[in-house]
């Protein structure tokens, strides 16, 4: 079988195992107090180039919900894309550890949010207004649900808008390093520099097995973020789990070593697909997925060999206007991960070709 | 250093962390559809003799939560003694998965519940009158946060409370491997034999990094419990990690001999302090927890030496009335676990009696 | 001055405020077992023709949190017109009383939801699915937030689609004799056979002080609505102060009355306004609600002679494609009342031919 | 039939009803900005001696839970009175509006909490530790729900502690004139100068229909109060309903004349009821409540005759250690209002007399 369904079939990487192991003996500080997760912090801190307050969590949807929750009050408004991961995907996480903000889902094309269009989209919830959910922040996803990017122009213009509103600033990267190393920028200027005020920085995807980083640029946010993750229970006793993933997980650039392998796979595979009569790829791929318009009859033939994706939504207000998917087509997603292998790779584009 | 603060400042046993070693290779399908998760639901209803509803969470605290949310509305009651974890060490993460239901915090000694109070406090709270919140579940810890154990009469009877007053059970297991080998009874006499419906089933503590699993004996209480796991961020998406540890915690009574173990060290530190001149032991250890008086001096002697424990809340209602702690003594909790050595426990009993 | 902004600028009507000062003496049982409350939920079951729950509250925003707080788990999507109420002039309340669902807003013109939209929209939240917050309710507004009505055809349509996926069917009444007596139905008509299941009914804008009842058709909706209501601070202690008011709202045909007269003179607006060179009504005027198109020279005028309306949102999405409110214009909302008099509509619409 | 269960099972007062009538006629503008609430607000602003925000509301546990919320973050401990209104009275209002704060109940003789008490209690709930709630805020009820007072003294105590501890003092007066006549203070005496923050100033159950103040002193304490108002249902559209009640309430001393009346009617029926065999008081009655231990066979006689008391909790905690209501008695409560004549408290003694 090969598994592209997502990024978390697969397990955590080599690296990342064997810091796991060599932490588990000894006695350590619990709730998160112990050396491996103070080394983590001191690595994310230099990484960003920039003081940072860090907190370890298991999940995605955990580090967002959390984020978004320092940002928000319970009658703020949360600007994000209509299809975001936030928005579409965590059951309404943001809304329970908001208790009850309102996220203002926003249409735009590849899977991105535009300043223009949050710039109007915030007129419309009038300051001081009683009866209107107050802007309080806004969200974008890097890498996008479309598996697109956002460039650093686009972020900068979104932060621009932000501070001007004084919104907070969010960004869920949940695919992180795939976007960093796909823009060839640094972490800085991906975040802080761009007006970013907390980032998801995801770990699990790319070669840890649960571990993700809520990463604060101003302290001052992060004041009671310690009662929220406690209170939500996503403060992990043994807290060494987390700090040993994350530490091995910088450690000698693994992380980007682990995404440009991803990002790699997964330009072989568009480029592969992509060529074949009856195929279109209607976001371009610029990470580690690509979401590929396929003949239902060679949907069947990769089926038939054991290749896995996910069927994506076919009404995506993210598709191009003119992008209709037919009755004989089916709509995918392929994601690769750091232990994809280019023979796999290549075994789906033969199957697709032959079909 | 002897670490004897927590059961959680301790990594994995040999066992689990091999279990997980082997669990990472291959794709496994995300969000609990694995097959190491299916795996320790299988055991856990042969355990526990019963058809059950597994879901495995990575934290104690988000365990509990999620299994009192499932058993009250936010107009709810909830009945537990006054110095129970799911009441005061979780910093209200019962009342957020509830979205407000009441925490009704109960005296008894050795912090036990007794089914007495129970009956007497759901009168309080008339069925109906909608200006009292409506009591709807019962809490109780086994082992209780004061080290000691409620007999199968004792949770019998509470049973029996509950289910005439209709009130959802819940056994908060943290420690349930180190209770239930302490009674040398069967799963199902600690649990559904008695009345409970839901538990909170500890393998952090026991041998696991991180991993807990909610389980309900009726299948129709956990209707919605999926939706409120994925929605507090508590689905874990590479599921393999809790399935693998949960398996591997449960395969050939591990479990049960890492309980015998962690108990046997807490009855020899019980029985080497408690004969000391100066040193109480206010509660009986019945598990793996001693909880000593001991003069200034000797705690000084003991921290000198590195030994750790943890200080104790002094005016703790659950201790004996004539119970008060001298200006010249301290309060220590002692907690041992699947990897204290005897040499260990040895080595503190004698830097006490030397103090 | 000629305030037309809302139809909450009045006081009560005549007959509501005498029927309260005859109430006013006398004991009566508080929280809402008053007789006055008895007999008003009589004359409502009469009226709806069929067995009803009823439940008086103060404010429309109440009434509206409460109804969908029993129609929604926390983890639930309502379904509502983008720029309705609840979604747009309520500040999150909806949120708020359902502890987080998910309002989830539909385009539509005339400030219509269609049957169709919504069934597209059900679509991306699949059953079981947890990720994905869970089909729960449909609100619409009778009289829309445009001034317009769904025909009887529309509502079933709307309450077939609900019934199908087995959602919750709410109808947001703040105008509800204003639709009634424009369409000339029966209340019963209106709701419960179009497959409505709870109705706000609005009594406030149409001649109370401040009255508004929530309706059941199915008691086992409304099984723990009383808790509800208490604990938001929703139920009035004096009951007999909405009791009075809405039986004397109710009796000889009082609120259809006070409806017609309203109604009356809002097509008398929309005809006077109508017709005038340069003026555009881009909404019909169904009910007692004129939406119009002004130029700015007009608007000037009618201000500078003390008329009041109501500036409106000109980037409404319920507004036809190729309505652009022009930089030399204004948008504006004109409200009727019970109270209003032909002469005031006849001066402005004097005013506005004037200008 | 003479009704003494409570002060609300009266209407409005002649003053107050007249108000009402006179407001009712003309335009005003809505939600909170008409004439008559501007002049209610300048009225408690004079009276308070402070400058002050002021938001009517139309219930008590509207009042209480919204005042809680502008006092404690959710994971925030409120300390109150076991058996406190906002504790035991409003089906949890109070953790819904602060999204799950905890309400610390503390035992107390006579409905009263102890500044020593207080101060214990915030010991077990240390500053920082992330698995404690954090003390937040401390309410107080004067009057008592045992119909006791607080001395200003007792008032400044705690209010010395709520300061040294960074709490937020809020004070539910929804009998404060009676409170206030009773100590022959000033309302700033009683609220402001011995460390109050907030205060529910209830005006229902002492004249109006249906109007609560909820005051604070600190205008940067209800910056958001205008979003949780609205948020919560509780802006009242026709505003001038609360701007007239309150306005009028506080003319002329109409308040405080209402309140000195219901308490010499309380005054009354204590000596009265007081000085009978068999009869006890065990709590002093200080404003407008006399709980009485009476015989069955007096409690028969006076339910025969049409006297209306509220059974009250035998079991409270607020009774004397040696207070034992027996088999033979009953435990009720009497509730004078503006409206009790001296007559109907003659008769009801005349009748126990008779006994």
């Amino acid at each position: 079988m090969i598994n592209l369904a997502s990024d978390n079939v697969v397990g955590a990487s080599k690296q990342v195992l064997e810091a796991l192991i060599a932490a588990n003996s000894g006695a350590e500080a619990a709730y998160g107090s112990d050396h491996y997760t103070a080394e983590a912090e001191a690595m994310l801190a230099e990484i960003f180039e920039h003081e940072v307050k860090v907190f370890l969590v298991a999940t995605g949807t955990g580090a967002n919900a959390l984020a978004l929750a320092a940002l928000s009050p319970p009658w703020g408004a949360i600007f994000c894309h209509e299809e975001s991961h936030v928005a579409d995907d965590e059951c309404g996480a943001p809304e329970m550890f908001t208790d009850g903000a309102k996220l203002i889902g926003l249409p735009g094309l590849n899977g991105k949010l535009t300043a223009g269009r949050l710039e109007t989209a915030i007129a419309r919830y009038p300051k001081g207004v009683v009866k209107a959910v107050q802007p309080a922040a806004v969200s974008i996803s890097q890498v996008t649900e479309s598996g697109t990017l956002y460039s650093l122009a686009e972020i900068a213009e979104i932060g621009e808008v932000a501070r001007r509103h004084d919104l907070g600033f969010h960004l869920d990267g949940a695919r992180f390093a795939n976007a960093l190393v796909s823009l060839g920028c640094t972490p800085a200027d991906m975040t802080w520099k761009a007006g970013v005020d907390i980032v998801s920085f995801g770990a699990t995807k790319n070669g840890c097995f649960a571990c993700e980083a809520v990463i604060f640029f101003d302290p001052a946010r992060a004041e009671h973020f310690g009662f929220r993750r406690k209170r939500s229970g996503h403060t992990v006793s043994k807290g060494r789990l987390l700090g040993a993933q994350m530490s091995a997980y910088l450690r000698n650039n693994h992380w980007l070593e682990n995404a440009r392998h991803a990002n790699g796979m997964a330009e072989r595979l568009a480029k592969g697909l992509g060529g074949l009569p009856g195929v279109r790829l209607p976001w371009p791929s610029q990470a580690n997925e690509v979401f590929a318009v396929l003949p239902k009859a060679t949907a069947k033939t990769l089926s038939d060999a054991g290749v896995r994706a996910a069927p994506w939504y076919e009404l995506s207000i993210s598709l191009p206007t003119n992008e209709k998917i037919g009755t004989n087509e089916v709509f995918w997603r392929f994601v690769t991960s750091f232990e994809t292998a280019p023979d796999q790779i290549d075994q789906v584009i033969a199957l697709a070709r032959g079909a």
